[in-house]
């Protein structure tokens, strides 16, 4: 490492470490997503003191250079200052029809080919998962479990697994027993169930504005109309929006992305999630959180959940292992509160029940502890994944743009200069054999998101996906000129 | 074998051998699926010749005595004037909204129970599944493919599994390639994907009366009325009453299951397939043909399927491994017609897409010719099972009973005395611990079938099921009282 020396006579030395340090960072020469030095090498190689070394990493963590990670050390991260977060969202305050399907169906049909850059899924890439512990999971199940995984399973789902599921809960504060867990075939039948459990044909549903495309899809598959809430990119939805369409507006339930929303990255704050929570109570309607990134974080601590400061039972949550684990199972559930029955029931008549055998392996990697020991590598590998599609967004696209800095989760959300028309840009990407989820397809405002792109960071970053950007931000000057 | 000798001096020989060996079966010396001798063994054993000895079969065939099974010989079965059919339903020609939650949820909570003797699951026990067979191929799927069953699979399926299913219609005389073939997660689902996408809130289906409860669930879960068409337990629904119904009613789709009907047993003739087929195009209305029993047949060969008629795809079939192979891999299909690409669409947005391991699984299993040899297997265990639990009702239930005789299938269905309760008798049978699935739950129009009930041969049929069918008839008697 270049020897640091001190520059101005007027700084602590402190400072001047940090100073240098950020210079190499400046000039890319520690990268985004590097590792730094020990606390412990670097007093040693700079001839400085442990405290020293820890105070200047301390610095340039306060500047917003690099960031600790718990267990793990330093590493470089985006300087925050750069590229502005995107603003606060103003969508219409109206009951709205959906009809996005087309446009949708059109990105979404490659999902499984490999052959296209993917920047539009909103999952780890499969390298990323545990696979032949998993594989060990199955075979366990095979042989172990008395039908082989032939039987019909509970339609309320594997009892070892609900157990699990229940355990998980810990980690968000909360006190769930099995019974009140329901297994589903992954996050979006666990939606659908719970809206269909509290809605009728005809009803509205608050979401948040952007929402995951899926939600507004399911509203419209059962007849529901969307009310779009204005969200921060940082603290997610507006509360006090929120409190005056309850009073405006007949709303049957809402369907909120709290932890790491997809598309915008927003962590609700706790006490934002308080509120809401005690909101909708006051109000009688239910709030069906949609969790699926909760275990995804950045940070020290998993986030808690609305269903934390839920004492009514007006908190339907909804979760999956296909973002942390494993897609392909289809194993996820919903914790329904009030409505645990009726969830049941809707599990009955529309799929019967779920996957023996997937379920029955996902509970015995679960029991074994293998899943939290997965789910810190992953969240390492995310968070390092999250730097350098933020480095390689900042180096090839153009510097007029708002970019999302997720604590969690696995997309950036990015807003182009208003004259960008993104599904327009995602035609042209795909002639390139590039995917991202274009804005549109987010709201049921069409226009409201047509400069806006979502950019999966699931894949590690490797040259073929600097190529992916470096042509995206190259079709993006191409639309400006 | 007692040596058969002349009797009646006018009498042909054959005609008295044939007279001889009745009487054997009358007296229960021959019990119902006991195999009789070969031709050639009894044209030996007699001192008759080969000619007279086929002779005598026949005989006894045509007096629906016995019955001859493809390569495997002559057997038992039951007396058809012992009991009766059940009669053509009459449901009451009205649209019906549906509410049978309650009923069907307590019946079917117990479903994966094993304390229970279950004459309720219309499906076959697990000891007749290639559980072996089937692990080798889920071993196979773990190893082979490239993400060990990690990832999303196609939303339309996994193309080796549509590949095999379009196969499959070569059976019954059907030419589908594998693009018009979406996998689902079983029958139900596929059901529902259809209905969706025929149908909306208000709209009314004809069934069949009585008709599977869990088309009468999705029915109300969609929020559809359900048009009930007389049924015949032999031949289907009377195509007259529907013609009419077409003319009188505004009916959104039709949900039949022509072979071997749950719960009737019934199977529409090819004829009655081919004109209600042309009949529905004409009124454009769409078909829903659940298939699920279709290759569970006893006869020489698998009947034609509504699909087979279809030149301008107006009949969605559903089909499903459910009944066949592994219910807890919940792997199903639909073949759409028209609505292919809605049905992909109804799939992406309700469960994103089915288990990745399982349908490689089954993919495998088809490709090895497995599941041809399997199907053979269970066709005529069924077929055995199937005269047993007859001639066991036969024996413990009380005279005044009628009772269907499928050809196929998995299930029974038995018109009580008119003053018999079944969900009563089920209720009471329940605390015996035995399980069966009362006639109301067939109907919305509730005491329809207040005396009816479907008795599932699914299992083996032992001692344990004897006491349970015995147990049945004195609770039956004790109700007559």
């Amino acid at each position: 490492m270049v020897k640091i020396i001190n520059s101005k006579p007027e700084d602590f030395l402190y400072q001047q470490v940090a100073d240098r340090i950020e210079q190499l960072i400046r000039q890319e020469s520690l990268k985004t997503g590097d590792k730094l030095l020990s606390v412990r090498m670097l007093s040693k190689e700079q001839g400085i003191s442990m405290s020293t070394a820890f105070q200047a990493y301390a610095q340039l963590e306060a500047r917003g250079l690099i960031e600790a990670r718990p267990k793990s050390g330093y590493y470089v991260r985006l300087h925050p200052k750069k590229l502005p977060l995107p603003r606060v969202t103003k969508p219409e305050p109206v009951e709205q029809e959906i009809s996005l399907s087309e446009m949708i169906m059109s990105v979404f049909k490659d999902l499984a080919s490999e052959e296209v850059i993917q920047f539009s899924v909103g999952a780890p890439s499969l390298e990323l998962l545990p696979a032949a512990k998993l594989n060990k999971s199955v075979l366990h199940a095979l042989r172990e479990s008395k039908f082989h995984g032939l039987n019909y399973e509970h339609i309320q789902g594997n009892p070892a697994l609900r157990h699990q599921v229940a355990k998980l809960a810990f980690n968000w504060s909360g006190n769930i027993t099995s019974e009140e867990v329901v297994i589903t075939a992954g996050c979006m039948e666990a939606i659908v169930m719970c809206l269909r459990a509290v809605t009728k044909p005809g009803d509205t549903v608050a979401v948040e504005s952007p929402t995951y495309f899926g939600i507004l899809q399911a509203l419209e598959s059962l007849g529901l109309k969307a009310l779009e809430i204005p969200t921060c990119p940082e603290w997610g939805p507006e509360l006090n929006f929120l409190e005056d369409a309850l009073q405006q507006f007949s709303i049957a339930a809402c369907v909120f992305v709290p932890n790491f929303n997809n598309p915008l990255g927003s962590c609700m704050p706790d006490e934002h999630k308080r509120q809401l929570v005690q909101m909708l109570a006051k109000h009688s309607v239910p709030l069906i959180e949609d969790d699926i990134y909760g275990e995804m974080y950045f940070g020290e601590h998993r986030p808690k959940t609305c269903k934390t400061y839920d004492t009514e039972g007006w908190v339907m949550q909804c979760g999956s292992f296909s973002k942390s684990l494993a897609p392909g199972y289809r194993v996820g559930w919903a914790l329904p509160g009030k409505w645990t029955k009726q969830v049941v029931h809707n599990k009955l008549i529309t799929s019967v029940s779920g996957t023996t055998l997937t379920q029955a392996a996902i509970a015995h990697f679960l029991e074994n502890g293998r899943y939290e020991l997965h789910l810190k590598r992953l969240r390492k590998a995310l968070h390092v994944q999250c730097l350098r599609y933020l480095q390689a967004i900042h180096t090839h696209f153009p510097p007029d743009i708002h970019i999302t800095r997720p604590e969690g989760g696995f997309v950036l959300w990015i807003e182009l200069p208003e004259r960008v028309n993104a599904f327009e840009l995602y035609q042209r990407a795909r002639q390139r054999g590039i995917s991202f989820a274009p804005g549109q397809i987010f709201s049921t405002q069409g226009k409201s998101y047509g400069n806006c792109m979502r950019i999966s960071f699931g894949r590690p970053f490797d040259a073929e996906m600097e190529r992916g950007i470096e042509i995206l931000g190259k079709l993006i000057r191409s639309h400006l000129i």
